[in-house]
Protein backbone atom coordinates (compact mmCIF):
# COMPACT_ATOMS: atom_id res chain seq x y z
CA UNK A 1 0.00 0.00 0.00
CA UNK A 2 2.70 2.54 1.00
CA UNK A 3 4.91 2.17 -2.24
CA UNK A 4 1.27 2.32 -4.48
CA UNK A 5 0.06 5.65 -2.50
CA UNK A 6 3.94 6.80 -3.01
CA UNK A 7 3.92 6.57 -6.83
CA UNK A 8 0.07 7.91 -6.69
CA UNK A 9 1.04 11.14 -5.14
CA UNK A 10 3.68 11.41 -6.83
CA UNK A 11 1.92 11.26 -10.17
CA UNK A 12 -0.64 13.40 -9.09
CA UNK A 13 2.07 16.28 -8.57
CA UNK A 14 3.58 15.66 -11.67
CA UNK A 15 6.42 14.39 -10.40
CA UNK A 16 9.03 12.03 -11.93
CA UNK A 17 10.93 9.36 -9.85
CA UNK A 18 13.94 11.40 -10.47
CA UNK A 19 12.17 14.57 -9.19
CA UNK A 20 11.20 13.21 -5.79
CA UNK A 21 14.43 11.21 -5.15
CA UNK A 22 16.25 14.55 -5.17
CA UNK A 23 13.33 16.16 -3.32
CA UNK A 24 13.83 13.19 -0.69
CA UNK A 25 17.42 13.00 -0.90
CA UNK A 26 16.97 9.15 -1.83
CA UNK A 27 18.53 7.22 -5.17
CA UNK A 28 15.99 7.34 -7.72
CA UNK A 29 16.67 3.37 -7.88
CA UNK A 30 15.44 3.63 -4.04
CA UNK A 31 11.75 5.39 -5.39
CA UNK A 32 11.35 2.86 -7.77
CA UNK A 33 11.89 -0.34 -5.50
CA UNK A 34 9.51 1.63 -2.69
CA UNK A 35 7.19 1.97 -5.81
CA UNK A 36 7.70 -1.38 -6.58
CA UNK A 37 7.12 -2.73 -2.64
CA UNK A 38 10.41 -4.20 -2.33
CA UNK A 39 11.15 -2.04 0.27
CA UNK A 40 10.12 -2.36 4.02
CA UNK A 41 10.91 1.43 4.72
CA UNK A 42 11.78 2.73 7.77
CA UNK A 43 9.61 5.40 9.77
CA UNK A 44 12.44 8.12 8.90
CA UNK A 45 11.54 7.56 5.19
CA UNK A 46 8.21 7.48 5.45
CA UNK A 47 8.27 11.16 7.04
CA UNK A 48 11.26 12.42 4.18
CA UNK A 49 8.74 11.28 1.65
CA UNK A 50 5.73 12.68 3.08
CA UNK A 51 7.67 16.13 3.24
CA UNK A 52 8.98 15.73 -0.55
CA UNK A 53 4.97 14.66 -1.33
CA UNK A 54 3.61 17.63 0.90
CA UNK A 55 1.23 15.41 2.35
CA UNK A 56 0.78 14.03 6.12
CA UNK A 57 3.07 10.57 6.68
CA UNK A 58 -0.56 8.41 7.41
CA UNK A 59 -2.17 9.51 3.75
CA UNK A 60 1.19 7.61 2.98
CA UNK A 61 0.42 4.21 4.65
CA UNK A 62 -3.29 4.65 4.39
CA UNK A 63 -5.64 2.70 2.06
CA UNK A 64 -7.59 5.38 -0.49
CA UNK A 65 -11.02 4.96 -1.48
CA UNK A 66 -11.33 3.80 -4.63
CA UNK A 67 -12.07 6.61 -7.10
CA UNK A 68 -15.48 6.41 -8.32
CA UNK A 69 -16.03 7.20 -11.75
CA UNK A 70 -18.69 10.09 -12.39
CA UNK B 1 5.96 10.37 18.35
CA UNK B 2 6.36 6.89 17.53
CA UNK B 3 7.52 5.91 20.42
CA UNK B 4 5.25 7.61 22.78
CA UNK B 5 1.85 6.98 20.73
CA UNK B 6 3.45 2.53 21.84
CA UNK B 7 3.70 3.67 24.78
CA UNK B 8 1.16 5.27 25.62
CA UNK B 9 -1.75 2.75 23.61
CA UNK B 10 0.08 0.11 25.83
CA UNK B 11 -0.75 1.46 28.81
CA UNK B 12 -4.32 2.24 27.78
CA UNK B 13 -4.53 -0.80 27.15
CA UNK B 14 -3.15 -2.27 30.42
CA UNK B 15 -0.42 -4.01 28.79
CA UNK B 16 3.05 -4.75 30.61
CA UNK B 17 6.11 -4.24 27.82
CA UNK B 18 6.83 -8.00 27.94
CA UNK B 19 2.93 -8.88 27.09
CA UNK B 20 3.35 -6.21 24.15
CA UNK B 21 6.51 -8.03 22.82
CA UNK B 22 4.89 -11.20 23.20
CA UNK B 23 2.22 -9.98 21.33
CA UNK B 24 4.11 -8.41 18.40
CA UNK B 25 7.00 -11.00 18.55
CA UNK B 26 9.89 -8.64 19.12
CA UNK B 27 12.24 -8.87 22.49
CA UNK B 28 11.00 -6.46 25.60
CA UNK B 29 14.47 -4.92 25.01
CA UNK B 30 13.47 -3.91 21.21
CA UNK B 31 9.79 -2.43 22.51
CA UNK B 32 11.69 -0.31 25.49
CA UNK B 33 14.35 1.12 22.29
CA UNK B 34 10.99 2.02 20.69
CA UNK B 35 9.01 3.66 22.95
CA UNK B 36 12.61 5.22 23.88
CA UNK B 37 13.19 6.55 20.79
CA UNK B 38 15.92 4.94 20.25
CA UNK B 39 14.75 2.77 16.91
CA UNK B 40 13.86 4.09 13.50
CA UNK B 41 11.32 1.07 13.18
CA UNK B 42 10.31 -0.01 9.60
CA UNK B 43 6.86 0.06 8.08
CA UNK B 44 6.73 -3.70 8.79
CA UNK B 45 7.12 -3.11 12.89
CA UNK B 46 4.47 -0.25 12.74
CA UNK B 47 2.27 -2.47 11.30
CA UNK B 48 2.99 -5.42 13.46
CA UNK B 49 3.18 -2.67 16.82
CA UNK B 50 -0.67 -1.71 15.38
CA UNK B 51 -2.08 -5.19 15.15
CA UNK B 52 -0.83 -6.30 18.57
CA UNK B 53 -2.27 -3.20 20.21
CA UNK B 54 -5.72 -3.05 18.10
CA UNK B 55 -5.19 0.07 16.52
CA UNK B 56 -4.89 1.30 12.80
CA UNK B 57 -0.87 2.17 11.85
CA UNK B 58 -1.70 5.53 11.56
CA UNK B 59 -2.85 6.20 14.94
CA UNK B 60 0.80 5.33 16.05
CA UNK B 61 2.36 8.39 13.72
CA UNK B 62 -0.18 10.65 14.44
CA UNK B 63 0.42 13.78 17.03
CA UNK B 64 -2.59 13.01 19.68
CA UNK B 65 -4.67 16.22 21.28
CA UNK B 66 -3.51 16.80 24.46
CA UNK B 67 -6.33 15.40 27.27
CA UNK B 68 -7.98 18.39 28.72
CA UNK B 69 -8.60 17.76 32.14
CA UNK B 70 -11.77 18.41 32.86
Amino acid sequence: MFGLNVQRLRREKGLSQEQLSFAAGRTRAYISSVEAGRRNATLDTLEVLATALDVEPKDLITATAPKRHT
